[in-house]
């Protein structure tokens, strides 16, 4: 039969998800603890790749699984957390239709990238979030972020060494949060992503904030499709797949836990 | 003169704030970056301690610095956070009147306790949040914390390794926020805190939550006065020590960057 996991990691001690020969990284990792537990060689299918040092809350993962009786979710998410390392964890896992796909039936993914814009460094912070000390125009940033709703060619903020997918990318929801204390967080959705892409759109989004370039920079970015018009790349740490969506038909995961309960105002502060 | 710095710690790595000899602590580093900078020895006056573990967005301490020229808060910041490894920092500094005291001065401490209440553990959240597996009933936990407020004998919740400083404390605030995704905290402002206090509360707030006390527990160790009728410590690694509030006669820090400027709806998600 086969699962959907969905999985949670801190990005910095793995050589990115993607397996790689020699290196520590996330596919490897979980792959090792799935085969254990099943006692059989187990293949981990990833909605997508994530980088060196990009964190994830949730990532989805598909797998075959050998046991054909009554699966146990809590069961096999405390065994797979056992033998699991402290910096990757099994949030929840489901049995689904044999059609399910991580990737391909992916819907949408949500990513958040985070900065701290302050004169002085933050140690609570620094491993979530991309330090920049000189101050940051977040209204100009905001006025960006609008360009990139809707369809586009991201050719512009594709990574050189990226593969030949499709570069076409509908985002649909592309916002600037500023938060108390300095800290900025950048929340973008979209159909899928090109490598990089989020990195590359962040690094756009600084210079913007730095006034090195104009808001209009981003459409202008987009409608040549030439990276030298893109800012830099930001860097991993700052990075986060938040989520990965799904058609409602394959009964993914129970969201109940994911509803904002407020039993007084929350107070963002690291 | 007399300076006030604002300093920011994670606290995993460090033996407390206080001073202890042949381990790392955050004063003795501190003293020792002060010391470099100021070519003569430089003694650090806390706010009040924390525990090995406990982090700090908001301590404060003084000390008396030998340059009696114009002080430039950034350049001073800056070289400080130059020495100073990755887990400690300064964030912001002031010249301060000769009356300044870190300690007698302060009139009110703010701490925040983060609890982690979900099936699975979070690598994300693993150093700032304690985690707890069984469902805990955040009703029942907020009723005990309004028993808090007000001005009560805290000996039921002092660690019987403490001094002999008072117990009688005034508890100003005393909030549970349930955010979304299991995250749970407990935020607490008092003119002075028992040696610890907050871990003990929220060791109490959990044995509640938990179904294993009466939210009136709360009210009646208080009462009794004695330390077995409330919980046990909690781990210090869900604690903060958030701010410290002192008079505004002494001008201390600028707070202007700490207020909440929203171009959104923030989404809370580690």
């Amino acid at each position: 039969m086969r699962l959907a996991l969905l999985i949670e990691y801190f990005g910095k001690p793995f050589h990115g998800s993607q397996y790689q020969v020699g290196v520590r990284t996330v596919q490897s990792e979980l792959e090792t603890a799935l085969s254990t537990l099943a006692r059989s060689p187990v293949t981990a299918v990833f909605s997508g790749r994530t980088d060196t040092g990009v964190h994830a809350a949730g990532q989805v993962v598909h797998c075959e699984w050998p046991e054909e009786d009554e699966f146990d979710t809590r069961r096999f998410c405390w065994a797979m957390n056992g033998i699991l390392a402290k910096d990757l964890s099994v949030v929840d896992a489901v049995v689904v239709s044999s059609d399910f796909h991580a990737r391909r039936s992916a819907k949408e993914r949500e990513y958040v990238y985070r900065i701290l814009n302050r004169p002085q460094r933050s140690p609570l912070l620094k491993n979530t979030h991309y330090f920049v000390r000189a101050p940051l125009d977040a209204e100009a940033m905001k006025a960006a972020t609008g360009m990139l709703l809707g369809h586009h060619d991201f050719s512009a903020f594709k990574s050189s060494n990226s593969d030949n997918s499709s570069t076409e990318c509908e985002i649909r929801r592309a916002d600037l949060l500023k938060l108390g204390e300095g800290r900025l967080e950048f929340w973008i959705v979209a159909d899928h992503f090109v490598y990089n892409m989020v990195r590359i759109i962040v690094g756009t989004l600084i210079e913007i904030g730095l006034g090195k370039m104009q808001p209009e920079a981003m459409s202008q970015a987009l409608a040549a499709k030439a990276r030298d018009l893109a800012g830099p790349t930001a860097p991993a740490w700052g990075l986060t797949l938040n989520s990965v969506k799904y058609p409602e038909s394959f009964h993914l995961f129970d969201n109940s836990e994911k509803t904002e309960l407020s039993l007084g105002e929350p107070k963002p502060r690291e």
